[in-house]
């Protein structure tokens, strides 16, 4: 970046810059804040079930209930966000949020697993618990492990704790061990593919497991690099595109499966299929990853293939936003909602560019960051009952007013927004006021939490 | 209508307004012909597996097999579909189209079933015949007895038959006395409901089957009037409304589910969720029943509530076309495409609405039909390739520009045009060139079949 050098009318024009930088990263940090506070606001007016614990998700525009099922992603994830919120930071430590996120968790205590002790959980209960559905994937029960792990970290509880190591083995056991337990029929025409979805998941669960934690994290680190290399296979066709789907030697499958698209009985329920919202989401679980190895090389893989190319291929020149789907021949997607532009492609991609700017200093990973984020606050946010809007036409108009449902709840946009506040307060605290140096571009230690307690 | 009576002058009036309603008639049997051509021309000459038998059906816009996947009920629909065009008109009584229906059956004959004799079938095949997914549900084998009944009118081979009616029984015996050979597991949580595509797709079945078969007619006729009166319990609210989910006992459900909506594992793959294409689908089915049984009183009640009714709720006023989705209570439904304009709930309701003028006389549905009519033809056709765009946006323009998908094959498009040219026909051999009754209002023998040999 070279902005410490040069002679003095250069040095000059450099302060300049970095401190028009530091206004605009300022100004950022101040709306990101604002908006997190209003968006936590929402959640806390209208989605707690104070009868029977947990959340309601099925929430309107104006956060009216309009469905009582709780889906055990949304209960899993909503705990978590409200621990990690009051964890991370100190204006969220509040008895509400703690004892929200307790009320949810005994909620999945006590009514997530389908028929204990066996440990496969429900994808959809009753609001008194009662399973309405099960999916035949992980993908509950790692919300699950998310939502314990955290409890136990705000709360100290070793039961919390156990509950997540326990259910995390569990986890481990279907995805490389034996899935017959999952319920899913072997069909002799299924192909024996992977979905990105699963690696990405697990990885996301290393991290949540071996945090500050010494032990979990040394007994999960060959996982961790398992689980990257694996994601790592998904970038395909001479690394110009990342696919969901590849084959369990790594290679490319046939139709539309090996194109991106899964049409088939799982395809909704189970994590959307990429391109490139998914693609960014994984990059970001990598760059931490990778910074967590102190492995640069990894690094700048992950930014060139993770961030860039499926922001590049997926932002749309014509009406802006990213694409929901594509397909890696460029032929027409078979979902119907492809050119839909929906709020979490859009949080992530967020995520993925601040924190590819804050890990290698390279400021058009900062551009496309801005990019991205003037279209998303401009576009999904209501200012009139607060939340973002989900779900958007290609052109940019609401499509869906509902700010919660089966799919969105309580995670992407906060988690976003926090982990923004963060990047942003750190970035902020690295802008010395005059030539300073260029953001760190090796592994650094994550930044001290602010409201921790127990869990060490 | 009183066309026949009245002084001289008026006379006169009367015989220009049906001179020109047999111009207008006759100018939409002539459109209707073409098209049919112009489709079926599409499937012959894209959509045959010559090596395997069977059909294509992922196939883009001109025509391009973009994925050799072979949905179950596809194939049976499509093997239906050159049957019954083989059958009923004239001009396709020709071999390409009976050697390709009879290589779909054996096809499906040989590799529907997942684990024979066992009668559950496959979803989706792979190109060779192997097994990619299961449904938990009745559809695949629905479709599989329409195709075998149709081969069997054509063919005369008694293997078809037999096939069919084996089938038959197996299905009726999972919708009215144990559902548990299907595989869905029972959980305490999930309401006990009937979505009306059971119903629906089960009459359908018993008139297929009864067409010219008094044998199996008297045996089926039970079975008619039972899912007449199943289907006719999702009127709810009223009388305002065909709502999509009903309880066992035929009373409405809270949340989404009661509300139209189906949000979980089984949504996509199973029949679409109504409103108001489904309920048109289902409107012209009770339509025919009520014609077989001789039933003006239902007639009436099924062209206020599954025709009218509908339309008026679901015809888009902005935009024009059928919206694809609605909430009974005015909510925003939680499907991304609730606002797209599909193909098929346009091709049911020219079938619905000039079925409907057909049997009833009332100009006012032969108008829905024409408004419907304009804007399918002008919306859905694609002149430079053949065959229709199945997936607009709310506005009209193309959102996928595939011809044939997972859920879309040779069958829609075709049957509405082959229905609505025997009818169109029928309608303007009644009308005599002048001062002619007006169309009977009570029921009708069928049209004799030009083509029909065998079977009997």
């Amino acid at each position: 970046m070279g902005r410490s050098e040069g002679e003095p009318c250069l040095q000059v024009q450099v302060s300049q810059d970095m401190e028009k930088e530091r206004e605009t990263l300022q100004a950022w940090k101040e709306r990101v804040e604002h908006e997190l506070d209003v968006v936590v606001a929402f959640w806390l007016e209208h989605s707690h079930d104070q009868e029977h614990g947990g959340f309601f998700t099925c929430l309107g525009r104006d956060g009216q209930v309009y469905d009582d099922l709780k889906y055990v992603w949304l209960q899993g994830r909503q705990v978590w966000m409200y621990c990690r919120l009051y964890r991370k930071l100190e204006r969220f430590r509040r008895p509400e949020l703690l004892n929200a996120a307790k009320a949810g968790g005994e909620f999945l205590l006590r009514y997530a697993r389908v028929a204990p002790p066996a440990k496969k959980c429900a994808f959809v209960l009753t609001r008194d618990g009662r399973p309405v559905k099960v999916q035949r994937t992980i993908f509950s029960e790692c919300f699950y492990t998310m939502a314990m792990n955290e409890l136990w970290r705000v709360t100290g509880d070793a039961q919390y704790q156990s509950e997540a190591v326990e259910m995390m083995d569990q986890i481990v056991h279907w995805v490389r061990e034996d899935p017959s337990g999952l319920g899913r029929p072997q069909l002799p025409g299924a192909p024996a593919a992977e979905s990105m979805a699963v690696p990405m998941m697990l990885l996301s669960l290393v991290e949540q497991l071996g945090e500050a934690d010494d032990e979990l994290a040394g007994s999960y680190a060959e996982l961790g690099d398992w689980c990257a290399r694996r994601i790592l296979r998904h970038v395909q066709r001479g690394g110009q595109a990342v696919l969901e789907n590849v084959s369990e030697d790594g290679e490319g499958l046939s139709g539309c499966l090996g194109r991106h698209q899964n049409p088939g009985e799982d395809t909704r329920p189970t994590l959307p299929e990429p391109s490139p919202g998914h693609a960014l989401e994984a990059g970001w679980f990598l760059l931490r990853h990778a910074v967590r190895r102190g492995d640069p090389k990894l690094r700048a893989h992950v930014i060139d293939k993770f961030l860039l190319l499926p922001f590049r291929s997926g932002w749309d020149p014509d009406h802006g936003g990213l694409f929901y789907f594509q397909d890696a021949d460029g032929l027409c997607p078979t979902q119907l909602e492809w050119a839909m532009k929906l709020w979490w492609p859009h949080s992530e991609a967020m995520i993925a560019f601040l924190m590819g700017y804050s890990e290698s200093g390279d400021s058009a990973l900062l551009n496309i960051f801005y990019q991205v984020a003037e279209y998303t606050f401009r576009q999904f946010r209501d200012p009139e009952y607060g939340e973002w809007f989900g779900y958007l036409n290609r052109e940019g108009k609401i499509a869906l007013t509902i700010k919660g449902g089966p799919f969105k709840g309580c995670f992407h946009v906060p988690r976003c927004l926090a982990m923004c506040e963060e990047m942003l307060s750190d970035l902020l605290s690295r802008l010395a006021p005059a030539s300073a140096p260029a953001p760190a571009l090796s592994a650094r230690s994550p930044p001290a939490d602010p409201a921790r307690r127990g869990a060490e």
